[in-house]
């Protein structure tokens, strides 16, 4: 990690054009745990900003107009990339793609907050721009989820947008997704002797019987179509070639659409596996799922105004940590979600330009 | 391993009886691979005997009687030990236990072959003794194969007397073994999108449900019941907490009693799964049961002639060797087979004498 306290600081400047500025943001490296330089160019070009009032948390930079306007949206969008992979310094080619780590994922959407910061000094509705760190890394690590920890008031609104890679389509809310240890016991014996024990990995049979016959749920929400999904993901049980054995485990990810609650997803889960003679039911890992919210008037407006039909979010992101604290979310920017991680990430630039264009037509209607 | 190519060699008193004769044979050391002292002495004290022929292979010995008998029967046992545990030299207690490495596994069952060696020249059939070292470790070292392979005529009789441990009860025949990978496919998709892959796990859940239905026979052959198993002994399958799996291979082990050939029972195996979706079936390792013969006249007169009943034997063991070769084989031996491998092996020493009289009687009635 470099130790980027002396550097000199990066300026910005914020009458570039979004793709332009994209540029200028992917040429200042910030791989998740090195976003120091690109958080202090953040905070420098808000902080010229007289209209918005800038907190900062770590790497995380906080700004927000005070307009005593009747809702609050909040635009986020994280400041880290993965590893650079000999996809730097950014180019833009011929046919107007600009190339680069970082490009869809997503200094992009950060281009665009920090030009709708910038030229909308009197927005139709309060705005609370947001730039975190540590997003590819650990969830733990992550800085939206930090700042709900220790500033939760920083990201009260009405509505959220993350401007995370979606291909400039609105991808609403997401999943849940919950992941158990399913435990059957047995008995131990020499397998010439197997009536002398009993075997823990058959017991396992009516686990995958109902896993194998399970009809998953496709349940609409604010008019976007979910698909749920009950799967093993791992099974492990053995002890030796010529042992009965006397464990098995199946490892089961429930991914589950954004109307069931953590807890009513995890009594689903145990309801279904309630009579298959599990010996130990273990949860390993839980993440909520997160309500499009498109029938928020804001939220309606937003899609309004942006255009295109809105899509279901089937994995779990970040939209879900808005959730937790009671803002309805979308993912909504300009990068490519395919190309996100790859050598070869590139953006088009003028769908980053169209997408500053339409949030705000969204914001000063 | 040591090398006692050039140390002095041992010599045995087979004039001792068969107890005294076992605490000379566990006082001379022979873990697996290091046999060679045991085996001259075995050898140097059967070439004294006039009324055998002598045949040495490695660390093997065989030697027979050719008195022109209308039958020939084997007795083999092998002169290897699992490694000492601290339980050398041997000891005699007060309530006639002899204890040490290799009393009940098996040298008093090596006593009892030496000692009828050397006490019965003229048998009522002729003999054939083999000694073979390597029985402990992997099975293409084991002496008795390695005969088999390279002088199967060594082998030849009508019946076969293996003096494994077996409390002085005669155990007839062996099962077979076999053991089958069961591969399960299918296609790897991100979990929150699972409808786009396929689940491997899943896909042996018809696996499963066949193993916890499935009813082993338990057939009765020779007057003895043997009892079937098949069971999963190990199972593996998954990718990664969000990955669906694409791949599950389910272990089986079929226990089987000797009135199926390896190929019937790989035949029944191949036909208990046909329709359970496998996309591989690989057959991971198959060792053959053994007939316990117990109807061939020279076996009935043995049963006869030791008392008390026969019992099946369920694990595999060395006699299936010879059932290969159409040499019906029982385990009987003066060795407790729960002591065996372990640090306070011992063995009654007034069973190994026991033993020795009820087989004399058998070849001199």
């Amino acid at each position: 990690m470099e130790d980027a306290a002396h550097a000199p600081e990066q300026s910005l400047d914020l009458s570039l054009d979004a793709a332009a500025l994209t540029a200028a943001l992917v040429d200042i490296p910030s791989v998740s745990g090195q976003e120091k330089a690109l958080a202090d160019a953040v905070e420098s070009a808000l902080r010229a900003l007289p209209h918005l009032t800038v907190d900062r948390y770590g790497n995380n930079v906080v700004a927000r107009t005070d307009l005593g306007r009747a809702e609050r949206v909040v635009l986020a969008g994280h400041l880290d990339t993965v590893p650079i992979a000999g996809n730097l310094p950014s180019r833009l080619d011929e046919e107007g793609y600009l190339w680069g780590c970082g490009t869809s994922d997503m200094k992009s959407g950060v281009a665009v907050q920090l030009r709708l910061a910038a030229t909308v000094p009197a927005p139709n509705r309060d705005l609370t721009f947001v730039f975190y760190d540590n997003e590819e890394v650990a969830s733990h690590l992550n800085g939206l989820g930090r700042i709900a920890d220790a500033h939760p008031d920083w990201l009260a609104g009405d509505f959220a947008v993350l401007l995370e890679p979606s291909s400039g389509q609105v991808e609403g809310g997401c999943q849940g997704t919950l992941r158990v240890l399913l435990r059957t016991a047995g008995e131990r014996a020499h397998s010439a002797r197997s009536w002398m024990g009993s075997n823990a990995i058959h017991a396992a049979a009516p686990v995958l019987a109902r896993l194998a016959a399970y009809e998953p749920r496709r349940p609409v929400i604010d008019g976007l179509e979910y698909r749920e999904g009950l799967n093993a993901v791992r099974i492990e049980g053995g002890v030796a070639g010529n042992v009965i054995p006397d464990a098995c485990t199946v490892t089961v990810n429930f991914r589950y659409a954004p109307d069931r609650s953590e807890e009513e997803a995890l009594a689903h889960v145990r309801e279904v596996f309630a009579d298959c003679g599990i010996a130990e039911f273990v949860v390993d890992d839980h993440a909520g799922g997160a309500l499009p919210g498109l029938s928020h008037p804001s939220a309606a407006a937003f899609l309004k105004a942006v255009g295109g039909t809105a899509h279901p979010k089937f994995g779990w992101t970040d939209v879900s940590r808005f959730s937790a604290l009671g803002v309805p979310a979308v993912n909504y920017g300009p990068g490519e979600p395919t190309l996100a991680h790859k050598r070869d990430e590139r953006v088009l630039a003028s769908l980053i330009n169209d997408c500053e264009q339409r949030m705000r037509a969204w914001l000063t209607a």
